[in-house]
């Protein structure tokens, strides 16, 4: 049986990230691919106790080193549990989110060292990475605009616009010196959003 | 104001830790030396949480590489919010464990090589290290068996021997290599493992 692949959607809170799921796994479905889907930091019993933890406001101040440990602490535990027990299956993997967050929050927005951020990602990673990652693209102001008319914002949510202009920085620079990431500009309509995604899986899968 | 010291009791489960700690507050409460007492894993609110769940038994298997991050992240907040804040007013600390155990565990026992577990350090600790640390010798024959007398065992006591003999083994290498450590033969009755204590402190304030 061939490996499944693996397809990460990433961007700032209010990218559209989880209706741009709903198009991927359409997609899967119709083309009658099995697929698990998985969000992060979460996705097991431990990691989603662990996502917990590092979302919620804190009575104390939560280090930037602390939040990135959570956060490959939790990784680790998906890719070893759920991940890689599923590709190995031949199912394919749809994920919320994955280690081009925490280069963007952690290393950009927090900004982390990447003397710091590397040897950590070869641990946990150890040379696993998505097949395909889709960023969808939307300014601090417009992505926050959308995530403050759903709800309550949690405690990384919370942070000021320039922490998110750093991260969005660090996105864009990552989508364009790595290969398989494709951006898409998430300010269109979500109907041309949700289009330009259906183009790149058809492109991937032709 | 002076800045205070930071004194640190290391071993194995079973060395006699607990009993070790009173000796030493008792010694600065004799000398009117104002302390707070730590826990690692733990000693933050947040901290505790993770020490929580790094050391429950889980449904899922529990990376080397999780735990090592699990517990540097509560050491972060531990360090940050309340170590340095009552060293910096002149407060002493005493801990239950502090860094050499996730070397002696996570990398002795676990067998996390120094590649990973040096930038991690560096990265958390940032040169905070303690002025004193009082390693408690003991095998892991008889520390288990001490530990299983008292009670159940948590997710880390229940590895198998040859787990804590790496750690001990490493605990020992670090001990031997390295300034301001002493050891006590924690095979020895109570009360002679606390006079060597009482004898080491003495040496420490004279």
């Amino acid at each position: 049986m061939s490996s499944g692949k693996f397809i990460v959607i990433e961007g700032l809170e209010g990218a559209g990230k989880s209706s741009a799921i709903t198009v991927v796994t359409q997609f899967l479905e119709a083309n009658n691919i099995d697929f698990v889907q998985t969000r992060e930091p979460g996705g097991t019993p431990l990691a989603e106790n662990l996502r917990t933890l590092v979302k919620s406001v804190q009575q104390e101040q939560v280090t930037a080193e602390t939040e990135l440990l959570i956060m490959y602490a939790s990784r680790s535990q998906l890719i070893h549990n759920v991940m890689r027990p599923a590709l190995e299956a031949g199912k394919w993997v749809v994920g919320d989110r994955h280690d081009m967050s925490s280069r963007a929050y952690q290393g950009g927005g927090r900004q982390i060292s990447a003397e710091l951020l590397e040897p950590i990602r070869q641990c946990v990673l150890k040379n696993f990475k998505p097949d395909l990652t889709i960023y969808l693209d939307v300014s601090p102001q417009v992505g926050l605009a959308r995530a403050q008319a759903r709800g309550e914002l949690d405690r990384i949510e919370l942070e000021q616009v320039e922490f998110f202009q750093r991260t969005r920085q660090a996105y864009l620079d990552i989508a364009h010196s790595e290969a398989n990431i494709e951006i898409v500009d998430a300010e269109q309509s979500m109907d041309k959003v949700h289009a330009d995604i259906q183009t790149i899986l058809a492109q991937y899968f032709s």
